[in-house]
């Protein structure tokens, strides 16, 4: 397991989806019934945030909820993934959020994995990074999803590194490469200064201009093998990261090509993974 | 446009991507100097959150951004949607989550618009619905999205509405449906009883159980014909809703099969659609 | 029990009274001593809350707190609510939240409780529904009160349910009624369409024009019954709710004109009923 | 006017009532309609909060809201509170908000100012202070509604200040009074120390304990007026307060019995005055 | 222990430092190792949150997280505080967090007992009481510090109590003392009434106008004693403070010239007292 | 400008300190008079945080607030920061907190610019990096200081960067440095691996298993100067960065060592800079 998802977090998703209970339990009068809720993997996949589904059906006042898989496990079809015991009234407040939450988070862990087996297939040491580009405000969702996959963030945020990107080298004017590397280096020696490059050319010069991660984006395969050939015999070769739609198809050519990283945010464009609930009456 | 998601929410996006700003932004020192990013529609699209994606930059101090498109609005790609002026500081703050949010939210709400086109095309007054089904802490980004397309949410939660499902169901034993349905009007008689049949004959049962809807989930279209022509001399004929794996390539024979409401969870498996950020120096 | 404060709220219920702690107790240096709270209820009513006081106690550090009384119940002056040991820190915290939410709450309760049996005693079947119209951030409190006292809320607020208000028709025109019905419906086909009348007139028109609750608001108990029973014969009747000044004097009377519904706003505007506190020291 | 009741607040306001807008605008299309809703007094009222009303209408989007009156300030039914003109949708969204806002608050204001202005029939420089007996989580509407009645605050909570209530000396066993106070006073020198007591006998001895308030809980006016002859030529007599149960029906007694402040819980059990709202189409 | 700082805080402070995770434990893949943390004095301290320290570590997920000292405690350089088991996952998250926290937190407490000691030394029965004048948003930590150290708030903040300041009179212009002294009064009779005098005229002026606490700003022990002298006929002597720049090394001074109360920031600006943390494996 | 603290957390910062008004300004009655408050450097200092004592300001209702010194900023004793202009009820609401505000983070940003510029007296491109150990729950303000004063933070927290500490080695046994360093390079190629060393022979020991810094920790200068010319010839030597009780004492001395980076806490531990504040009539 990687990290918990916040308390706090997970309340605020029980309270969005039942801030008053569940009506119809309540008109049904069958909320003190104490009941069971199986959770199960309706499909193949790499489950992810087990524990906390766990979580919410504790906060909801289950306190019977055991999982019996984790972030991280692989789950045939069928495959339990937790019991909860409680009062109806708990179980079902909990039920959607952690169904819902295991079949986005699966989701992504899933297809990041799947990314990931297939670059390493052609490069067993390559390493697959993540994007920031999913929907603002669940990064930690998204950060948990992938790092249960194995990938890891390409970065936290605007932040906490540094990565010159077009965008930022719209405002660099004329200024040569290796000015404004000499000027980042010096205001921050113990960072790696990452930089996008959108062309062959640019890659190689940007390596001869001493950054330590090139980012080549939208070049394709053979392109980008002509960037690694190219800066084969440079003394200490820049990583080399592949970026812009790389995916499960193509992870594997670009491997082959000498990405030393894939940088990529398919991941967060995965449909859901179902999960199953089924509730019974206990005693 | 029907609501704008709150400042509260927005500022938390940005803050989670950029707490301290944008560390590349302050090492190349172009923090203070003045630019311009243009958003545009990377695909063809539905849009969504464009007034958000305003919002942001206005949060990040930068006054001077106006959207041209609005939610709703339909897109080629390439077509303009903002412009923002601001100090690059400001620019960089809001770009990411401004660009991540209209694609998802986008993304969203052009399938939503496609299963109603679908539904639609075969029955010009159908209504399609969305389900609670999607990852928990995003609803007001995921009705905003679905509402723009012209869908509604099914209900906005467990406590503003009744449904009976089969999860409920296993704690009633062998109540007849006649009875529980009764109790239920008892204690809620100006709310509708919405109810989950899962076959033909229980849908038809239901039916004459006198609830309002009968949600039948998991029929073919051919399943769901027959609960119709079975219902077609009832009184007044509960509204009939499609459940369970309602998506654009099925829409239409739900429709036809006689649905006045299809339910779905497919538009929150929609892919993110590209929108494309360019950013230039003003002056 | 119908459902839970958030923890969340119960927290900053806490925090509003004692972000620091009980100066007193710190004063005196009795902070640690060992004693027991025992609530007991100041007069008859019906008991609301007593499971957040006992969460209040425990969130401040009391982990003996037990009621012996449910939210429901019906106390006699004197009947004990609920017994807390802790140190006499934690105590203090907690005591004049628990008291305080219990004597709104049960205010309220017991208010909606009797216009509930004052309604029943002429029509058995009646329901009582509660307005929107409390004070703003404080809607679990309240609906927890009513809800307690077997009413229902009308609607959670504006995003749950149709509910066409004068300050609505004020935006129609000379639009007909039929008209607008309509297109509300192809919108909106499975959720209610409730709409306000002020006259025995409008309220008929309304009801032949197809809506699901006409919502009569202002008519005396005799107009009302002449709505009831100019619709005697209509076909589908709608549901007829009556609204504007209900109360425990009006509600018999509402009932017997043949109001299915009674849409009050009067228990929020109940007094708080006593609750007392007493503390002794343990061992 | 006193303070402003915080932003923050009131987004939560308006977020908890309509999360995703006004269905029914949205369902009848007239959300980007423009009008006017007007306020105005339904009673004769001391107004509060109309500051925040006014807020709460330029946080929905109408940026033309404009109070004709202020906290404190004294109307007739009928006379009008506020205008705010802009998109229906916002209009609905502030609306319920802002008028329960103003009908709890009046009503506390209002009440708060009828018990001073009796007490200060009797003894114009009397001071009503009120209690912490209010719903917990609301001290700022509460506040506010007192001080605008130009009553005090006893105490904003536990940590400001120094009672010793009877449950306090429940701890303190046999000890004296002058023992303990000496102890409070060693470490809190610079604090007004306010005990309890619940007979003359009892105030007496605590006035001569050199405490500086008395506040007498539960005496009637002539045992207090006791209590004050008895002090009469008390070297430096310590503030006399009168509490428990006071309320415009005998508040000036206990004026006139020599209280020089009067502790009451009264104002937060008024019930709300109507405040009318109507819309009406601009253009 | 005076009162603990509220779990809600304790959170946010675990998340601001790792949202999500320890990078460094899942690169070295030692999450799940069980080890033990053992916090220790590094210089000799009263220690201050060792309570919170402990919630800390519970928070995290290491349930056996016990300490052996609390806040007010008197530790040598090399002092256990607490020690905590668990998985290391979870010790990294709380680790910093304690250990800064109690450093900070330490600090001020030490510094605030050593100039309550050095007043002591001189007036055994002077109290310290502390400024609100510390970095906004952290009230709880400093007053719980400063607590600890057997010193307390001046106030809590600006809205519990009564401190004519410099800035306020500004805006008073030529108003005698003795008549805004009796506005005061007539408004607040039950609040103490501390105005802030800056030379001995001044003071002794304000101490015949009536006021409660004359809080001498800025005069050297000298001039405080004068005022002293002044006013030792007086009747009902004010209460006299010393503020402005009282820190340790003048603390006995200013109370050989007669202060009751010396009023200080200098606890705030302590630099942070040195905590050790030691990691080893369990088992 | 590096980077502005959110509104949410002023806004929280001006409630801290006064949730309902000042009191003093309510009794004497002359909230409503305009006035103007003038904040000037009471020190000499490197000014932090005036666009956010600006802000505060606004957001307590002076909108007329300009700031004419910013972040960074070099004021002499006297030198004038802002000046607001508004009702003393909003002047008063934010006058302390941007008093104190700026003079603790001031006073951080004046302590690091110390420790810098020693440091570039002996190596001009040396880097000053601090570390995480500050009060928890303010990384905002630390931040903000010390990046104003040319530092850099040396991470974020634990979530954003590769430090293996002591703490994490007492968890990898007798594993040689090569093979760890390896197992995280496998998983984190892309981000800088910086290990914690304590003495001469573990630093060069680590050089040459390959990190990228070597972080050395309660090295004299002498001794550090040992690795570096220990390390002198080594092909791409490890950046050096010294740690530990490192202040603008020896800062120079480290630097004239070799040391890369230093990486120090003491800026946090600098004492508040004094800022004054007055406030004057307007009109």
């Amino acid at each position: 397991m990687t990290f918990l998802i916040s308390t706090a977090r997970l309340e605020a998703m029980l309270r969005e989806d039942a801030p008053y209970g569940d009506l119809t339990t309540q008109a049904l009068d069958i909320g003190d019934t104490r009941g069971q809720a199986v959770l199960r993997a309706g499909a193949t996949m790499m489950l992810c945030c087990a524990e906390e589904a766990e979580a919410l059906f504790r906060l909801a006042g289950c306190t019977d909820a055991h999982r019996v898989a984790a972030s991280g496990g692989l789950l045939e079809e069928g495959g339990t993934i937790l019991t909860a015991e409680g009062p109806v009234s708990g179980l079902y407040l909990a039920a959607r959020a952690a169904q819902a939450l295991m079949e986005t988070a699966s989701g992504v862990a899933s297809r990041a994995a799947r990314i990931r087996s297939e670059a390493r297939s052609a490069r067993p040491d390559i390493v697959v990074a993540c994007t920031r580009r999913h929907l603002p405000g669940i990064k930690d969702v998204m950060l948990k999803a992938i790092m249960t996959a194995g990938c890891i963030p390409n970065r936290l945020g605007l932040s906490d590194s540094l990565l010159v990107s077009a965008q930022h080298r719209a405002f660099l004017g004329r200024e040569p490469a290796h000015r404004w590397v000499s000027r980042v280096r010096a205001v921050q020696p113990a960072r790696r200064l990452v930089v996008e490059a959108f062309s062959v050319d640019e890659a190689v010069l940007l390596a001869h201009a001493g950054v330590d991660t090139v980012q080549c984006d939208g070049l394709s395969p053979e392109q980008f093998a002509e960037v690694s050939r190219a800066l084969a015999d440079h003394g200490s070769r820049p990583v080399l990261a592949a970026a812009g739609d790389i995916h499960e198809g193509n992870a594997a050519a670009y491997a082959r090509a000498g990405a030393d990283v894939l940088v990529t945010s398919a991941p967060f464009a995965a449909a859901p993974l179902d999960v199953k609930v089924t509730m019974d009456r206990l005693g």
